[in-house]
């Protein structure tokens, strides 16, 4: 075996009971009727409904450790999943977080990775906690979080309420995300088989902020909510880019929807063909006031040949993001 | 490329929501107040509580396709995660299913999954379906369960509420995974780090017996609410081990939980040793009748200087598996 610090422990050398206690101690109390250490929580669920989503981060395609900090990738696994709740115009009441880990992982990184998701529920979903999960041996480093949620007695906002003449209206950041993963490609891909970390100091203020979202996106959480009560007929999270999640609420919507690319700022580019901002995309009825913090982006329409137009023509673009057509683990 | 069966894709080819349509055909109608296809399911929580659980099924430490048909994975990953929610007191309601797969993974074997997936729900908690989930590119073959359940108006049982005096009650499968897991490692390891499929004409009927329960357990899933009803004060399902779990149960009570071996039957040296079962192990207070499928294996004292007795005697075994200590993917 081979010597390592004794500050730092493998996980392969210590016990599931030691792991948990490291994690336990980065996470918030236990806001649960019954919390984590039980064989399942039990969560409240005052109106009768919840709303449950999961989404996982897989090392090599979701994420490399040579980018991500461990507090980084608690941070994003918890954002992606609360941004799911949040598009249901729900409020996240609580993770549950399945880890899988190598053996030879350091109980530092999972420390750094339970105060992450930590840190994102307290800052993004005030009142969500992690409470339960799992932990395993991988050969590849995963982690997959379910996140829960409640109505607070609203109805669902669904993919497919959006209904012809409706504004189309968006909260949080554009392209940012997708921008900097273009930056740690192109500045700090694998060289000879080898992990390049990001050298800040080579990157202008722009390009530090967009890495910084592709890390640890901030997606606008308690603004779904807020879209609901509202009016919102359709949301959802922009996870795979504008075009192609306004192509599934359009798809799903039967409607045909029109996208001012202008009105996406400047890294319009970026946001209509890359996903992982985890923005709210939602359709308003026409005259709605727009809750503060959405922006207009274009219109619902009658559906047309097309289910999406941007600036007025069918869009050929790339379509957005699919890992089972996208990501090839040989290059990287 | 490879040449390919037409009739049989790998998922690299497919868009993922090809890879979709083939999941959600094998799969149970939804039952959820918004099912798969949003951003996230909405299920119903008619006493204002919802149980919840994760646990995952990683290849190589939990699983090997040599030994798993993709329907054995899937009914596992389900009855494992099931057994969770029953050792509540509870009832699974619905299950969300996070698939990590390689590239190269036929579609064959993700529509196998959904149908293990199906039949362990149909058979073992029928009204539960897979209600979500969430598709991604991984190196290591990874399944994901999250469980959800509705206590149906019971408190929930936990594991710290034995008392002294208490009987000590177990349902379902001792020892019969545990022993298929020894009969799979001992006559089908890997072999000059070749995997060997199990060749079943060459065991005989209980070895098959066991191997299949260690493949597919069937853990006795509609018992949990059954053991509630009837006043169980503690319970667990016994996933590493009579010993370990129930050092587990006595630790949390702060109790001593004396078993009788013998009551555990032929298998009973698997029995306390091994694990993946998935039996229910109750503590019911003195005098309580146990509710048929229960049967007596031991009894609470006060807690004395061990939390664990087995035939009278402090127990010295391997006390159970544990992932980070027990498993070594060089070795398999």
């Amino acid at each position: 075996m081979p010597a390592q610090p004794a500050e730092d422990p493998r996980v392969g050398d210590l016990s599931e009971g030691e792991i948990l206690r490291g994690i336990l101690s980065g996470l918030a109390p236990s806001a649960a009727l019954v919390g984590p250490g039980d064989d399942a929580a039990v969560l409240a669920a005052p109106d009768g409904r919840v709303v449950a989503s999961v989404d996982t981060l897989v090392h090599g395609p979701d994420f490399r450790l040579a980018w991500s900090a461990p507090y980084d990738l608690g941070w994003k696994a918890a954002a992606v999943n609360l941004a799911d709740i949040a598009a249901m115009g729900a409020r996240p009441t609580a993770l549950l977080v399945a880890l899988a880990m190598p053996n030879d992982t350091r109980l530092s990184m999972v420390e750094g990775i339970a105060r992450g998701l930590r840190a994102a529920c307290d800052e993004l979903a005030p009142g969500c906690a992690v409470e339960g999960g799992d932990l395993t041996v991988s050969d590849t480093l995963t982690i997959a979080v379910t996140a829960l949620g409640t109505l607070e007695g609203r109805d669902p906002v669904r993919r497919s309420g959006a209904r012809p003449g409706d504004v189309v209206a968006l909260a949080g950041e554009a392209g940012a995300a997708a921008r900097g993963l273009d930056v740690l490609f192109r500045r700090f891909r694998d060289l000879d088989g080898e992990p390049v970390p990001v050298a800040y100091d080579e990157l202008d203020p722009g390009e530090i902020a967009c890495v910084h979202t592709q890390l640890r996106p901030s997606p606008p959480i308690g603004l779904g909510p807020v879209a609901a009560d509202a009016g919102a007929t359709a949301m959802m999270d922009v996870s795979d880019g504008i075009a192609l999640d306004a192509t599934r609420m359009a798809d799903a919507s039967g409607v045909t929807i029109a996208i001012d690319s202008v009105a996406l700022g400047p890294r319009r580019g970026w946001a209509v063909d890359g996903g992982e901002d985890h923005a709210l995309l939602a359709a308003f009825p026409p005259g709605a006031a727009l809750p503060p913090g959405f922006r207009l982006i274009g219109a619902v329409r009658e559906r047309g040949s097309e289910p999406l137009l941007v600036d007025g023509e069918p869009y050929a673009g790339r379509a957005g993001w699919d890992p089972y057509r996208d990501w090839d683990s040989a290059t990287g």
